[in-house]
């Protein structure tokens, strides 16, 4: 990034508004102080206050909700593409190498969501589960319910690492869903109920390995769809 | 993010120069034309361009360098806490559920370097592993080469996600080595010369057990330490 030397007055503002929501201990959904009363707090003009804000909005930190103040964003500091996926070329590539990581991580954080998932969890879990299976068999689109599906488990998890860093790699899941289509329309109904079922027995082991199975699914068709 | 009607204009603009950047395949390093060029370019005022460069900037997706133009970013869109950690405030729990995350990507991508990694990259691993070492024997900070050490490593197993992903994961590093100071210092060289040995002779299973015995002498001491 920049050298604090070359930071514009606005971005010095940014980072001493970073430092008081990290002080007063802002959570998400918190409003901040207006303009004036921050401007005072800091010593800052309020158009330099304006213009910070611009900045922590673009970074994801803030939410400017227009007429009714500025509020900390639900999950702070993480943009819609933090990995910078967009400016990747060869997108054939990125679906792959994504699979792969998803390989490394998901089977595991399905156990652990077996492990650890409290009644509600596998109610929500078995709710999306349910959601998806019938705009599948009604032919709709699902791509957004299989991401909901996909984060619910790893929110189960309860490593606080996990729900910030699977919906990134399942960014990968549209354009799965756009090479694999509606071929595995059945696998991907039983696979999902499996993984489901799994976690709501606490059975570890086989929501593994339904995890694992999913994915491979998904690599083979993948592979298949190359040649 | 924000709806696109709530959009203003310099967020509007820093889109089209995200198109821009895309359509002419501009690549890190490469400089953007001057404001009046991409003014005209864009049907835009100059410093509505200046706007919106500064988003970009924040966002890392630009580098401004005062003086001699506006350059591509090195990673792209990728700021520097892309996950968001500064917001987390339990950093003990952090520290703990990220070095699990390593346990699920690193030994395999240690195993993946080591059959994927070319002459010039074994090279470097071993100059960076020979770095580390006699910062640790002279008792000098280390934290800088250690994740130097890791990202050649990520960066040898030709998964191009991996690049982006492991830096963050090994912002933790800092974190461990301020727990565990100078008492992994033996483990730590053994392993990482273990690990260097393994990718060098591409024998992958020996590079994935270096690597989780790496792993599991910081997990050993970490939950010592906790009691």
């Amino acid at each position: 990034m920049m050298n604090s030397e070359e930071k514009s007055l606005p971005e010095k503002l940014s980072d001493d508004i970073v430092n008081y929501i990290l002080k007063e201990k802002l959570q998400p959904g918190d409003r901040l102080p207006n303009e004036s009363v921050l401007a005072e707090k800091l010593g800052a003009g309020r158009s330099s206050i304006r213009e910070a804000m611009k900045l922590l909005a673009s970074r994801n930190i803030v939410t400017i909700r227009q007429g009714s103040g500025t509020y900390i964003s639900s999950s702070p500091g993480v943009v819609d593409d933090p990995l910078g996926f967009t400016f990747i070329g060869d997108k054939q590539k990125l679906a792959c190498d994504l699979l792969e990581i998803r390989f490394l991580l998901e089977p595991s954080i399905a156990a652990r969501a077996a492990s650890y998932s409290g009644k509600d969890e596998i109610k929500h879990i078995q709710k999306l589960c349910d959601e998806v299976e019938q705009l599948l068999e009604e032919g709709k689109d699902h791509t957004e319910k299989d991401i909901e599906f996909h984060t619910a488990i790893s929110m189960s998890s309860k490593n606080m690492v996990v729900p910030r860093l699977i919906p990134i790699i399942n960014s990968s899941i549209p354009l799965f869903i756009d090479l694999t289509k509606s071929v595995l329309r059945q696998e991907t109904i039983d696979t999902h109920r499996e993984i489901t079922e799994a976690i709501a027995a606490h059975d570890s082991t086989r929501a593994y390995d339904a995890m694992y199975l999913h994915l491979v699914y998904n690599r083979r068709l993948i592979n298949f769809l190359k040649k």
